[in-house]
């Protein structure tokens, strides 16, 4: 332990111990000096960053370092740039009450026809129409980590009935495996995908999937895009209704027919970057500076330096 | 008790204790035949009814009538139908969850710019911004009743901090009285308007706790319009915003300014009807029959026949 940290918010530099020297790097053009001595090293948290990105071509000309911290919960894009001797922390869990939050307005949203009475305020029309409800609604979650768990307690007290599903079956937690979600997709009135991507779960949610679920059912994807078969939800031609933060392709190009989808609601890839993001990943952050300097054992470890 | 009931739903007439004789009676014209047994009246419930209304004419054609019973929480406008001698039980509860999701609705999409992602989709637009969130937010209650109760639970699991405010202070239940609202303004990031409209609170929310409020707070109305005073949230001009289901005037005139005020979010006076309110109210009226039957005391009695 001991040498230098980058960090991207004065909080955690303001905070550390005294023993740490830590200096701030928010992104954009690296530090001139000191890179030498850099042995814990936060990525910078920077939205859907495109091109050359500078945060990550400094992994290369880091010495000394050990520590890999990253803020996102998503860590594949970064490992083949760790050398197998540094270890690499992730940000899971700091997105959960964004994500969980959003995924929440998605279901309400699509519930109670919230697009609608946007479109209708612009045109200055005053009408209704009978509306949905998410009381009483059976709500499958697909995904039941932790983000699954932060959108149950959420549904919980609007008085609906949630099953859970994850890869493999945890019966001591009232978990099913993906297995038995066939079975269960015929009596669910709202589906929520928020899995990671793997080989597993590419396409997870395909014809035979919505082939079970019943007439005007919702599908709420908070994970991947390719989790879901866009081509599929195409077909159903607003039978089963979706609301999407994430999409396959994405960004969605200007001519995809998904945009004018009936009953296909869409919001940009945002869930988990809210402003609930930033208080809890530098609370984090403080805590892992405090463990490293330490040497206690890091959170989050994702792949251990060799 | 003994007599005739009408009743909106075939479900209140197969579950009604024997003794009874219940006929459905839905709205629209009125039974043709045995309306001189009629003692139990259950008015139907028809969303936003205008002109001329058989539903209401009726009671003065009712001459054995004992209870009238509403499926609305208002009943102001029933009371000078009703002759002194009947009892006037109302809906009271049978809103709450749909009222209170839709509230959480509206603070999720003015929170998450849900009206801004329906208008990007129109225009098939993907671009981000960066968001509000729910979490870590001071959520102030105005009007501490059933339904804002059943907006709290809703709110709590999203990491927020409530607090409750209702017309007078109740130190026990950690409700404060109305008369500290000045006092909790400038610290809320929230408000919710859930009051009845009553001469107290006619205008309760106006420039003065406007200007209590910090920049980009948001005050939520799913009460009743007048209980906002409209000029003073257009003098705002978007400092501070607003996601209001009940407007005054309501309906809103084509012309009015408040459709285009910047950070004003409107929807059409849904929130109490959604799909959520009908097995509520039919349970209840199979309760409330079953309780009429027996001779047992009416729950919801607004007032009481003499």
């Amino acid at each position: 332990m001991g040498g230098r940290a980058l960090v991207q918010w004065e909080q955690n530099r303001n905070n550390a111990p005294s023993s740490l020297h830590v200096d701030v790097y928010a992104g954009g053009s690296a530090p001139a000096t000191g890179l030498e001595d850099v042995a814990f090293y936060q990525v910078p948290y920077a939205p859907s960053t495109q091109g050359v990105d500078e945060r990550y071509d400094l992994l290369s000309r880091l010495p000394s370092l050990e520590v890999v911290q990253l803020v996102s919960a998503g860590y594949e894009h970064v490992l083949p740039l760790v050398p197998d001797h540094v270890t690499l922390c992730n940000g899971r869990g700091l997105h959960d009450a964004s994500t969980a939050e959003h995924a929440l307005g998605l279901i309400l949203a699509a519930q109670r026809d919230l697009p609608r009475w946007a479109l209708d305020q612009k045109e200055h029309r005053w009408g209704s129409v009978p509306l949905r409800s998410l009381a009483d609604s059976r709500v499958v979650i697909v995904g039941y980590g932790s983000i699954g768990q932060a959108i149950e307690r959420r549904l919980v007290p609007f008085e609906t009935d949630v099953v859970r599903v994850a890869g493999r079956a945890r019966p001591d937690e009232g978990v099913h495996g993906i297995g038995e979600l066939h079975g269960l997709l015929p009596d669910a009135d709202i589906v929520v995908l928020v899995t990671p991507l793997t080989e597993q779960t590419r396409g997870l949610f395909g014809a035979a999937e919505f082939a079970l679920l019943s007439d005007d059912a919702l599908v709420v994807n908070v994970g991947r895009g390719p989790v879901l078969d866009t081509d599929a939800l195409l077909a159903q031609n607003g039978r089963v209704r979706a609301a999407l933060d994430v999409t396959d392709p994405e960004p969605l190009p200007v001519e995809h027919p998904l945009w004018d989808q009936p009953g296909v609601y869409l919001t940009p890839h945002v869930a988990g970057g809210s402003a609930a993001f930033y208080p809890r990943a530098r609370a984090f952050i403080d805590d892992q500076l405090a463990r490293w300097a330490a040497g206690a054992p890091l959170a989050n470890v994702v792949r251990p330096g060799r």
